[in-house]
């Protein structure tokens, strides 16, 4: 028997959404909400998609979300935007202002926002591709609950803190990056858990800041804020760059929290009971602004082949460009999603506690 | 006998400003350039100052850099920018488009420049930290030669691509960061070459593709684009997260060459006797367009001093602020700033061939 069951996507998307309904969070940013998870799972990122939903569906309970927050424009001008999310949900106040940030990007060929008092918003990715469909550059990013050290640190003071950027292409498929400014994100270390296998060094350390081995403990410590935790991408020393990522992290720590004047660092996701004060970063860029649209997608297709088809290193047959493996993944799964079978268990679990029945 | 000339800024500057103008660079220009190359040195990241001036007057004979090239507006929005260097020294284009940018963003709160057809612009960090002046957030990229091997790639492709974005602080210093998106830079390989060590491996590969400690071959060989080159941040796997650095690498291919319809990938610098090509890209934020200014400085200052002040990894004494060892050389060398004695043989060496007479 297979781990994974098959879910059409429609059902999926009417469940995930009555359950956000059942929690209080109105119909439209149910949707929202759900077919951000949902885009996730389609992309092959298990991690950032239904799989969670126990965790919002929580967390709308326990009040680390406010389930019918209305989110305020704070501050506005032609070219930027300061949001509050008012403590709900990451995903509709996030796609909604990457709609704005699209608009005024579109209009006056840049735009930027910040968002404050917000919460988790799944993938990165899923607001810098907005932009893809006005030809817009896109760009996300977001603070996180501390769970990396500095380098040279003991404790997590700062998120994994992601950072997405998608670029219309012609006729290959646009570029997205999206990745964790951590040399691993926290997901990874629960799928090592999960499996019983150790991590590879360098990826983070015990509460006495060495490294480790042992994901259990570090997941374990992490939640506990009792030290140790992720190490930034590159590592734990100068030597393999570990003081770049970490430097990664202190940015987008700036242009989220420090810009918005919302939460950062440490002061993320404080208590388990209240608002996480999670902060974003929105911005789009006008490629007709500098050169035609076409010529653009042309030479990113250009270089994009001269990346994937150059020599490769021994060993290796294939050159992965940013986004292919997810587009793959979201091209086979148009219809239907695979999930584990224990996460259909459990959100089948999930929809029960709220009188939601799962038609699958 | 030290290592090391103290040698006064204003005498350093009006020889290599001299050495400049007699290569026919305009007055401007040279004094543009020369400070660009002495802050360097002064911030103490030598690899980028006055070392590379020899580099800089024989592309100014041979071609690769245009003496008297005039900057031209490409095209332009109140909030973006395509300019040409039309082959001309990186430095003064630089300089003049990142104060373009800084007026547009003082006015539109965001800007947004490409840069195409110009050459090695020195440290990144300049650009950005010009922004600091006007209570702005700078961003400053740049594409350089083919020096770094996609993930699973054999052959070096895309530049070390610096990234660079600083922000402005209350009574902490500003927080700089200003990274090669490679887990090195080149400069790196030349320095233990010249000390005849061997490199960490994760940092380069030779030229099938195979992980290298030989910094003289690495180097020989990106000379040559026999193939190998340096490993992207995170290095050579997905494991250690390599595909980051490489993604980075990419987006500053994407923001400098794409955008700017110039040369990306392989084509920068193709010819030893032909204008490089490099690319830049620069942006600035204005900071009060979203909170107070006083109100990001006092947050910046916090996030700083949580950082810097938490708890020390074993055998750690101090987290260093992206930025702080370079303000701390830089308040050192106000008055007078230390050269390699062999560096200053070989700077009065070039003024030399041009009739420039060091005033040190």
């Amino acid at each position: 028997m297979s781990d994974f069951t098959e879910v059409g996507n429609s059902e999926l998307d009417a469940f995930v959404t009555a359950c956000f309904e059942k929690s209080g969070v109105s119909k439209e940013d149910s949707r929202i909400t759900a077919d951000v998870l949902i885009e996730s799972d389609r992309r092959g990122i298990a991690s950032h998609g239904v799989a969670r939903l126990r965790r919002y569906i929580e967390g709308l309970r326990n009040g680390v979300m406010v389930p019918n927050a209305v989110h305020e424009v704070v501050k506005e001008t032609p070219t930027t935007l300061l949001i509050s999310g008012n403590g709900g949900l990451g995903q509709p106040v996030s796609y909604k202002t990457m709609k704005l940030v699209i608009e005024k990007a579109a209009k006056h060929n840049v735009a930027v926002a910040a968002v404050r008092n917000s919460n988790h918003y799944g993938i990165a990715g899923y607001y810098s591709m907005m932009a893809l469909k006005e030809n817009l550059l896109g760009i996300s990013m977001t603070n996180t609950s501390p769970l990396v050290v500095p380098t040279f640190g003991r404790n997590a003071l700062l998120g994994t803190n992601p950072i997405s950027l998608a670029a219309p292409s012609g006729r290959e498929q646009p570029f997205v990056l999206d990745m964790a400014t951590s040399t691993t994100p926290q997901g990874k270390l629960e799928e090592y858990n999960r499996r019983g296998k150790t991590i590879p060094e360098g990826w983070a350390t015990d509460a006495q800041g060495l490294t480790s081995t042992d994901p259990a403990l570090v997941l374990k410590n992490l939640k506990t804020r009792a030290g140790g935790g992720l190490l930034p991408l590159g590592g734990a020393s100068e030597e393999s760059g570990g003081h770049k990522g970490y430097g990664l992290a202190m940015i987008v720590e700036i242009l989220t929290g420090v810009l918005s004047a919302g939460a950062f660092g440490p002061d993320v996701g404080r208590s388990p009971n209240a608002p996480a004060n999670v902060c974003h970063f929105f911005a789009a860029i006008n490629v007709a602004a500098f050169i035609p649209l076409d010529q653009f997608a042309a030479q990113l297709d250009g270089l994009i082949r001269t990346v994937r088809d150059s020599a490769k290193a021994p060993g290796q047959d294939r050159i992965y460009i940013h986004g292919e493996k997810e587009f793959t993944a979201a091209g086979r799964q148009k219809e239907r999603v695979g999930l584990l079978n224990k996460v259909v268990e459990d959100i089948r679990d999930v929809g029960a506690t709220l009188g939601v029945k799962a038609g699958f």
